[in-house]
């Protein structure tokens, strides 16, 4: 298959134009998200539902989060991931398959809706997890793309995905709230090097590969600003699956933890990494049985 | 001298009230503050004041900070202080002594009346530094009183001390903005541990000790909240010695830098270390000559 994104195979950085649809789905169609929201997200590459979930939805989030954060903490399966310099959990992966409350959550019924709709098709899940950002020490995410991963290392051929954050937690200016460039995700950036085999192993950890350049997030960033939506528990965040993301980070007291669900195309399903290298696990980015999973 | 403000002296943290007073001289004595920026200050222990100085002074201050810059960058001056993991320059001490523009800077009048106004008395320069969080990779300043660490290694007997911080760059909610915790200044954070000899060869790179404990850090912000002051370049932040502040990293492509005077009323002259070690050096404490720098 032609690699229309090429990253990590040149000594030089490059950003080109986004060769795909951002909205699949006609803007006059009928669905959850208004028309104006649409165009919000075309343009903008993420719309913020301030408060999605009410108090009792998100009170059972809470009680559901503290359940899997004590489950993980001594857990030695590879689904949970550590901070880069200690034991302490960054993120556990695969929520979707191995916790019932998660699972039900990720076909929430309006969450399954609006997807639909932004990518004109059925879906299935690509990836999901839990990312926390503990108080007081929680580390940075560096700016990164996430298709630009997932196409090179694992082989999602293009850009059809989306990007489902439910924040667990109150985001606040202070606690490494995610920041986004608006805009970017109109622009592929290819980053410099190669991938080392099973380099997830590192890179969940901490990313040192498909990093975006200095020159090419000052353009991004000069042109689209940054923003950071901020909001209580239970706001949900949409966001394509191309657009530069990262957060600082978050010495406050007041933890930062999310819930995040992949939704791909099902016609959008993986092929070889464009790597050339051995696909990544499962629990990371789903590659058998995804019509199954259709619909989420 | 009576210790006041024990710190690093037991194994377990505490809480006491402060000792001394906020604001020094008379709430209606004339002076460039007037009676409710004195109020704001003397509760919430900070007073920001947004574009104190005009687009001609930035641009000159611009100029003046890369010529620093510049200068430092193969500097093997002990002033010069780098970040933990790499060769870039984090702060340039004493800028007061050694650079002719900023020691003016320091001696502005309105800076000078506003400083004496707050602490009642004349006063010398304690410290100055520039501090850069370049764009990118800026790390973050965990949560900390200047008071501590001045008291414990330096042998500042009482909280009469006041900092003034020039923004040299735009702050803004990205870049890793100094952070504080409302009336915090009120408190006194004894730390645990105990001060090693020469410990600022380090810790002014990645601070180890004097950390406050997260208890003490919970409550403060559970009763003061979070203030992130930000504004263009040439606003002014000024802020009591013993509030708790800190900041975030910063991956923004906008460095973070600003220039540092700490201020210290000639009556709070220092004594010698509260450590029982020895004093760090001038650079980084006036110790000599300080009334023939009152006025600043």
């Amino acid at each position: 298959m032609t690699d229309l994104y090429p990253s990590r195979k040149s000594e030089h950085p490059a950003i080109t134009e986004r060769k795909d649809p951002v909205v699949y789905s006609s803007m006059t169609e009928q669905g959850p998200l208004r028309a104006d929201q649409l165009t919000y997200f075309e343009d903008h590459g993420y719309l913020f539902l301030e408060k999605f979930f009410n108090e009792s939805d998100v009170s059972m989030m809470r009680e559901e989060l503290s359940r899997v954060l004590n489950n993980s903490k001594v857990s030695t399966d590879k689904r949970v991931i550590r901070e880069p310099d200690s034991d302490d959990v960054r993120s556990v992966f695969a929520v979707h398959e191995h916790d019932d409350y998660f699972k039900s959550l990720s076909k929430d019924r309006r969450l399954v809706d609006m997807r639909n709709q932004l990518l004109g098709s059925d879906v299935y899940i690509h990836q999901s997890r839990i990312n926390l950002k503990p108080g007081f020490n929680g580390k940075e995410f560096y700016w990164h793309s996430d298709f630009e991963t997932w196409h090179v290392e694992d082989g999602m051929p293009r850009m059809r995905a989306v990007s489902c954050s439910i924040t667990l937690t109150e985001n606040t200016p202070f606690n490494g709230p995610l920041m986004l460039i608006p805009g970017s995700h109109r622009y592929f950036v290819s980053c410099v090097g190669k991938t080392p085999e099973a380099n997830y192993e590192m890179s969940l950890r901490k990313q040192e590969l498909g990093v975006p350049d200095h020159d090419s997030l000052t353009k991004l960033a000069a042109q689209g600003g940054i923003a950071a939506p901020t909001g209580p528990a239970g706001s949900v965040l949409l966001f394509d699956c191309n657009i530069m993301h990262g957060s600082n980070s978050n010495i406050s007291p007041a933890p930062r933890s999310n819930v995040f669900f992949v939704y791909n195309s099902v016609k959008n399903t993986l092929v070889s990494p464009f790597s050339g290298q051995k696909p990544r696990p499962s629990y990371i980015a789903a590659r058998e049985k995804v019509t199954e999973n259709g619909n989420g």
